[in-house]
């Protein structure tokens, strides 16, 4: 028997009702079958994202949301501000430079959140700047940046706010109107608990101007386009029908729920695996934790490969390592999506008995739960409906 | 009790086989769970494209995969030769003009295939010209272009040949290699008998040399940095891990049947289908016809809404009708991917009895199923595996 779990931040672990829904005989996409579904995703996104506007929906990746969002609003030539505190953080200049924008780039120390008085400063130094490019959680450090403070900053300007909350998305609060992000992308492979294969963005009427105005070439992911088919409750290309069909399912979830208690979860799951990995004398990684995943020093003595290797083989438990420069430095867990406190505590016990038997020696025998347990007495938990 | 059926070319109905992979827990793409998997489909991807060169998965509809074949070869200003006989085929010419492309455009009557004359001629008179972009089956009129003519006119000239076959794969005869196409699109939703939501791209050598120099703007579907990945067994971006994983149930579904066997079904199941059609009195449309789809006029005096309402309303079958300049002029109805006799035989009834409703004067009685009977005596049928 192979009963496994991931605890990846993204691809995340799919809740059997949204995988049943995604079993079902297939629907056309122009039809009576799938209009009302589109329509409902449609809404629902805008619940979960937080936000009036339009919510778009692609068949694709995050990245490609991500594209869209800079070729969508931007030209050739055009200022960018990004900031780069790690690997996706990088991906918005990146995107920037294939398509020959002028991207300044305020660098900050992987694991680090930027300070937005160094947003307000490069907005003043670049007047001429179309866009701040930011990153909600940023996934490959596990760590949170202040929208709120930047929304705060960029919103007085001429300049919109993009973020990349593809990892974030219903893990940390994040309130796209309320917030002032003019752009939001996110995926859904992470806390809305699909399979990989769908990207979203909110599109405000500040960047909407913005697109009038774009002249980055683009076919597949143009913003115009796809507005215009979103308008009309379609999309401009074949989507992605049964991954829609689930997303349905899993955002009638969500809904049910309450977002602010979807939040909350995450949030309580996060600090449990956290206070856990304290109780196992694990060192955090992150200065500004999210609540979407959780980053830690490998420990002196412990390869990377061999921690995931036997979570993997003996336990059935998928992770995650440190990407480019922290590859072998740092481990990465995600209680993301579907996943409950049961879930917290079964992986800190095998976490506890992987790093035993990898000779680490853990402070006290059970720690790590002890940690979880202290940190949930305060969270209301219940099965009741 | 509601028995649905598509009968649309694209999406097409999914095996229950394919289904139920699709729906077991999801896997990480980055670890031992995944990497087999994907290197069985782009193994087996090959054998459905009849190539030995490798076939690249794209998270996207197949639209990505024909922006990723224009962007990926080509520079800005570059000459290339689109033939446009129909929705798919301007497709090609629009994704060239939205990245600044000098496009040729050999305009063909809906309905009618290319003269390769006509391209032979094109690539004299633009000798500069480095594309050929041709349709296998142009969806929107169910017409067949002559690949391996095209393919003998294009092999000798600099130019390379592209081949949008999104709907034809695995329905029509096609030879990637044998033909020498150098660049072959597909998607998942037509005869791969998956849902929407992958696309594929096989890449020719000859192609790969132009990807060298190719200067397009270019992120998501950038060719050097996905073919760099495949040959890593992996993707630039988070692969669809659940449609991929029924990729690999449906290839190898094809791969038992054999594709000489497939190609053949799909051939029995159209002329079924254009010799039923012709037992119910029916004008076909397309003078080149496809195996993929098949296309009719509209019997004077029947609408296509409300034929095709009460096909869906009172039998639960979904067809197409026309794009464009063809609308309420056509209906289209595709034995494509999951379909036998049975499906055929039941649809044509199913069709007699709407169309005489609708008021139309069927010459004979069950002619619909007796053409189609016809057709299939001289076909060997067998569910003895």
């Amino acid at each position: 028997m192979k009963k496994r779990f991931l605890f990846t931040p993204g691809p995340s672990n799919v809740p059997p009702e949204v995988l049943a829904a995604m079993a079902r005989p297939i629907v056309h996409h122009r039809s009576p079958d799938f209009d009302p579904i589109f329509a409902e995703c449609s809404k629902r996104l805008q619940y979960v994202f937080q936000t009036e506007n339009p919510v778009l929906t692609f068949a694709s990746s995050g990245t490609g949301a991500m594209e869209a969002a800079v070729t969508g609003t931007l030209s050739p030539g055009d200022t960018m501000i990004t900031i780069e505190g790690g690997k996706f953080g990088q991906r918005w200049g990146d995107i920037g430079r294939a398509y020959g924008m002028n991207v300044v780039t305020l660098t900050v120390e992987w694991g680090d959140a930027v300070d937005p008085a160094r947003v307000a400063q490069a907005l003043k130094d670049h007047p001429d700047a179309k866009a701040v490019f930011a990153t909600l959680c940023e996934t490959s450090t596990a760590t949170l940046t202040d929208i709120e403070a930047l929304g705060k900053v960029v919103a007085p300007t001429d300049a919109i706010l993009a973020v990349d909350a593809i990892s974030g998305l219903a893990a940390d609060v994040f309130k796209t109107d309320a917030w002032g992000v003019d752009l939001a992308v996110a995926g859904s492979q992470k806390a809305l608990m699909l399979p990989p294969g769908l990207a979203f963005l909110a599109v405000s009427a500040k960047a909407r101007k913005l697109i009038e105005t774009a002249k980055c070439p683009s076919y597949y992911f143009n913003l115009k386009k796809a507005l215009k088919n979103l308008a009309d409750n379609t999309t401009a290309y074949t989507p992605a029908v049964s991954l829609i069909v689930g997303l349905n399912v899993a955002l009638r979830m969500i809904e049910a729920e309450e977002l602010p208690n979807v939040w909350c979860r995450h949030s309580a799951l996060a600090n449990a695996l956290r206070r856990g990995g304290n109780g196992l004398g694990l060192r955090q990684f992150s200065k500004a934790p999210s609540n979407a995943v959780v980053a830690w020093h490998l420990p002196e003595g412990v390869s990377y490969k061999d921690l995931s290797l036997k979570l993997r083989d003996e336990h059935g438990l998928t992770i995650a390592g440190g990407q480019d420069h922290l590859k072998g430095k740092i481990f990465r867990a995600a209680a993301m999506g579907w996943a409950d406190l049961k879930d917290v505590i079964s992986f800190l016990g095998a976490l506890e008995r992987v790093l035993t038997d990898l000779g680490y020696a853990v402070p006290q025998r059970g720690g790590g739960v002890a940690g979880a347990l202290e940190e949930l007495e305060s969270y209301e938990l219940g099965f009741a409906n």
